[in-house]
């Protein structure tokens, strides 16, 4: 017997079914597999339904559209089911039973449904489904029909929609859908990219009764007698032209392979594929059911997004889980995501760091039109690696547009990404990545700085003027502390890497620095920016200035703004909360948490943290965790559980309200680091060793989590004594 | 630092307002004291709040109504805020911030909310109340403004709100509102009862700023700069003719001596007194956070209704929570409520059996009418102690109206009376109770069946006809196994109390025997029915038959009827649902769960509960956790676990959809009896000594729960290993 609370911290339920929380639960229900993502949205639809098939790298840029969407596939998961002439839909009849369940640890969503029909006929309906985790392509359901009162004659239609957009933009064209036999195969063209994109649904009914097809779906009839059951098996096979020159035979052919298998099989390899995952990325907590369950759903998230074939596709904000942020990838997958990956599924993590590599181009054209040198990143990627931040924001209510300055200025991106570089090479000692593709990104990305940086003769010394750091509400700021310290580490990291290149791999090393044209005086200019990078700090209390005039702005005591789901930006209106101390994250408790004991003495550390974080508004779903690692570091256990638990609960429970547009990536990847740094202090010492320093929260009993290190997992088991 | 997890476990939280659950969160969210219970309706009102005030005893027949109501009391809570002229309202401005929180350990429930006008302006408005465990007259209430944006003008307006109905009833007459300074008195009569109610609220603010009252309210207007709080103190003393001769000037007395000790020190005498029922009742599970939260909500409920000072009122099946079942008290309160009072609160146990003493009248009265003798207690019970359970629905749909029969024959309710008695007896070893009170009901019920019963001359036994077992989907049937056996039970015991009055208290025994008339004829009647009892059971398999006919009923499978909310007598129609073996709850299982080994050897327990089990409905909230208990007797725990959990959630998660009607308090005290009878096994043995047998979940590392037993406080502690 399993134990309740195993199962409980494995499972998340829904009963009975809540209208008002459709888009959360569609978001949070969502399965995947590294390559598709399906929103839990219902077989027979629902008014206002936000169906969404997303798969890895088919942007589209849809005209008239500021910026490129990732592209709403045909949906394969319409099935829909008529009791004796009754179409089921949880708004008609009676629905007088209602659970559903997503199984974590297999990856899988069921629904249960007990329908009575207006004539008072009874069934239990049962949808099950999942993205599997043992061939990408493949979607598989089930749906059951038992009669339960009653000996109904049963009709069950299933279709592709290709009638999709991205909440209203259109993004397909050449839409076809033909119907051979029980099979049902939609192409279609991206407008303006032209990916080509086939879904392939094949059927499989547990009755022998020939499926009759019309020119868009599959039907089956037939008579069910009481207290009998009928299966129906569909499997839908994605392809797309980034994956096979013919998707349509493609998907066709794998679509009837997996049928072949039938669900039993399908799900049995699946569910092995998901166990060894789980392996590595479990963390285990005794002691407390609420965390327990959290983690597994936020690792779970992160899980599901991440690529595993393909190194040229990486993890929007949002995930595939629905619209926001239109699938653009941002520094959350570096610095949030990644470290989850980089230290339980390293393969993972470098599939998604090569997708920088192999978007150094647009880097290197951002920079260039910006009259700078080597690469400096986009704030907001998608599948060319050209900047592709929205200038202006959609009309508010006023019909004014807002000028949204992070593309132009978000800068800290690039370093970012060469911290989740050297981070990954660190802890797997991968060292032909690095010498094969890291190191240039590290190498370029510097270049850029050094481009970049400004010096103010006045006081000899290199400034970076109109940055915006983490914190977004305010907006253009000179000397970012945040973004000034961070420079400065990764000029004097990419010295180091040019030195241990040079010593280690010299033929290689001599080649990238020749092509890279990083000559011996831009290192020294690098050497000479990071000594005199201006980083402004309040010289008495030791605590560093966010940035010039910090220190001047109005200050809100936020101690009695609790309960609050509104961000304090949008409360005083945006021109206020840039004159006040009011933070959306702290960028000097980011820092801290980057930089570790390199941030400074812990009494330094202290000392900023005391600062800090009572201007922090958590206005960003990245905030809480990172203050969580840090409190927990700082032996703030009471301060780091109430931040760690607010941020994994974020999109179980919808605490920013705005769940329906995806879910929170950042902070799922923020939970698993808040554990494993911060709680567990699992850190890399000077010489590369592992070392873990635990201050857990002290109602845990034990935590358990597993980290690969140079390529040796090991098992890391602490408990309340440690 | 108190453990997050104890703190979870000890508080029950909403964030953010969630309108559609509006009538479940007012249940839940009920404070009360064992006099008055106030749901938790808000301050300011809400479309559709139904705020219920209401106190033990207070029962009201209005005309035209078919049976009494406990009645509704004018509202003490109103308070009403304008923040710079604008009416605080969840439904105006906007709302940014809202958690209400029911603290279980310390019966307070808290609302923080922070509001927005549409002027920009925000507020944090924090309501708090309790109604007083030191004081049972006194509800306390504390409104706190604080200015968190802008320096608002303030108003705030209390009243005493004397319009108020049961569901559109009026029940009260010659209502009255005065004001002195800022004090509202309200007082009413009840129409037909004619009891005098008086509600006196006193007010004091945190500011030297004089009370501005008009004809019907108190107010209060000053200016409150930026981050400045102000707290308006409320307490509300409520009297009826059931306490005082002259209810308004005892609440007037009693408002004016609270106010003057000031909100901190009322609730520290308060929070004294809660600790003491919690040092006893509070039941702590290690191991298990759902369970461990939901025993102390369950709990809690139980205990804000258990009345303290007032031995002519009972705990109806709703508690003081809600308008279900019109405040009637049931066998509910007997078999479920009473066994965790008897354990853990014995003083409160023995006022609710001394309820039952002082309408022995009302039981003999209704055994005259229907041609008995002795005391036939009414099925629903009020303050007279008459039968007022309705014999008519209200009109159905069609127009039609449903004879309702349980105040006819759910006769079992005499029975489940005369064990509580004896269960209270035997573990409190209270003879002064038994020989003054508790003897007299045991034996004049038993007077009662000695008429009842009838005998059969072609089999030579006696027999019950037209009765209804708790399984109430089939009413009126011949012999039913549970009411014949607890009869036959109860006979047995009734002979044993009067050996032992004439031998240990041979003056009084003798009087009392006297005075019942119960001679050594009717004596030895009663061992005859006790002997001749006819039982119906199937010979082979030892299975008990819940009553005559029931084997050749049609048999449905419930094994796929999950997960179902609605009950099978409203899915099937009542008359299908008398034809088949589907049952409310399970007759012979609750026997088990009452006479443990003197039903049977274990075998015929296995039996039984085989035969049984997949029948049950649960239609009644009162089964999953007298299932449960039995199902951790029998060792099969996996099940047990289920029933528990799923009794134990019954009212937090709404599980039946109507918690809106109040508290089911039979599942809150069967909750209880499903730990310490079910998985600790507490018992006590033939000599009456205590035991326990325990059955823990495997996942439960500990369980530690308090008993009296014979005036002797010990704590009972169980470990995964024991």
């Amino acid at each position: 017997m399993i134990s309740p609370v195993d199962q409980r911290t494995w499972l998340v339920s829904e009963s009975p079914f809540n209208p008002f929380k459709l888009h959360h639960t569609e978001t949070i229900f969502t399965v995947g597999n590294g390559f598709m993502g399906v929103r839990g949205t219902f077989e027979e639809g629902y008014s206002g339904a936000l169906a969404t098939t997303l798969v890895h790298g088919i942007f589209n840029h849809a005209e008239g559209d500021l910026v490129p969407d990732l592209v709403n596939l045909p949906n394969p998961l319409p099935v829909q089911i008529w009791v004796d002439g009754e179409l089921f839909h949880l708004n008609a009849g009676k629905v007088i039973g209602f659970r559903r369940t997503l199984d974590l640890k297999r990856a899988v969503l069921t629904r249960e449904v007990l329908w009575r029909t207006s004539q008072g006929l009874v069934v239990k309906l049962t949808f099950e489904r999942f993205a599997s985790l043992a061939d990408e392509h493949i979607l598989v359901q089930r749906v059951r029909v038992r009669a339960l009162l009653g000996s109904p004659q049963i009709e069950i239609r299933s279709t592709v929609d290709a009638k999709v957009t991205n909440l209203g933009t259109q993004h397909l064209t050449d839409v076809q859908t033909s119907l051979t036999g029980a099979e049902i195969l939609v192409t279609a063209r991206t407008t303006q990219s032209g990916y080509g994109i086939a879904v392939c649904a094949a059927h499989s009914l547990s009755l022998e009764t020939p499926a009759q097809s019309d020119s868009e779906q599959v039907c089956y009839t037939f008579a069910l007698p009481q207290e009998n059951e009928i299966s129906l098996t569909k499997v839908s096979a994605i392809y797309t032209t980034r994956q096979s020159d013919q998707p349509a035979a493609a998907a066709q052919k794998a679509a009837h392979a997996a049928l072949a298998k039938g669900y039993e099989m399908l799900f049995a390899a699946h569910c092995a594929a998901w166990e060894q995952y789980w392996h590595t990325s479990d963390v285990q907590i005794e002691g407390d059911e609420v965390a327990q369950r959290a983690v597994r759903f936020t690792t779970y998230h992160v899980l599901i997004a991440a690529p595993r074939h393909d190194e040229r596709v990486s993890i929007g904000a949002k995930t595939l889980s629905g619209f926001g942020y239109k699938g653009h990838v941002f520094w959350d997958t570096e610095l949030f995501m990644l470290p989850l990956l980089i230290v339980t599924q390293p393969k993972l993590a470098r599939n998604l760091l090569m997708y920088r590599y192999h978007n150094l181009q647009g880097a290197r054209n951002k920079a260039r039109a910006n009259g700078y040198e080597g690469a400096m990143f986009p704030w907001e990627s998608t599948d060319t690696g050209e900047e592709t931040t929205p200038q202006w924001s959609h009309p508010q209510p006023d019909g004014t547009r807002i000028r949204i300055w992070t593309g132009d200025n978000e800068q800290h991106i690039s370093t970012d990404i060469a911290y989740a570089v050297l981070q990954y090479w660190r802890w797997t000692g991968d060292d032909e990545f690095l010498v094969k593709y890291g190191a240039e990104i590290v190498l370029d990305t510097a270049v850029f700085w050094g481009s970049r940086a400004e010096y103010n003769a006045e006081y000899d010394r290199y400034e970076l003027r109109r940055q915006i750091g983490p914190d977004e509400y305010h907006e253009n700021v000179n000397n970012s502390a945040f973004t000034n310290s961070m420079v400065r580490w990764h000029l004097q990291q990419a010295l180091a890497v040019r030195d241990w290149l040079l010593i280690h791999h010299r033929h290689a090393g001599q080649a990238l620095l020749t092509r890279l044209n990083i000559t011996e005086e831009r290192c020294a200019k690098w050497a000479e920016i990071a000594a005199k990078m201006y980083i402004p700090r309040d010289p008495e209390a030791g605590v560093l200035e966010q940035f010039e005039g910090f220190f001047q702005l109005e200050r809100l005591d936020l101690t009695h703004w609790q309960p609050r789901v509104a961000n304090m930006d949008w409360i005083l209106g945006h021109q206020r909360a840039q004159r006040t101390m009011v933070i959306k994250q702290a960028d000097i408790v980011m820092l801290m948490a980057l930089l570790g004991d390199q941030f400074g003495t812990l009494e330094e550390r202290q000392a900023n943290w005391d600062f800090y974080y009572p201007l922090v508004d958590h206005g960003s779903s990245l905030s809480p965790s990172t203050h969580a690692w840090v409190a927990a570091r700082l032996g703030l256990l009471e301060e780091a559980y109430k931040l760690f638990i607010y941020a994994a609960n974020i999109d179980l429970e919808d605490l920013k309200g705005n769940v329906s547009d995806g879910i929170h990536a950042a902070a799922c990847g923020g939970v698993w680091q808040a554990i494993a740094f911060g709680f567990a202090g699992l850190c890399l010492d000077e010489r590369g060793e592992l070392q873990v320093q635990p201050n857990l929260p002290s109602h845990w009993r034990s935590l358990t989590l597993r980290a690969y290190h140079r390529g040796q997992l090991k098992t890391i088991r602490l408990t309340a004594q440690d």
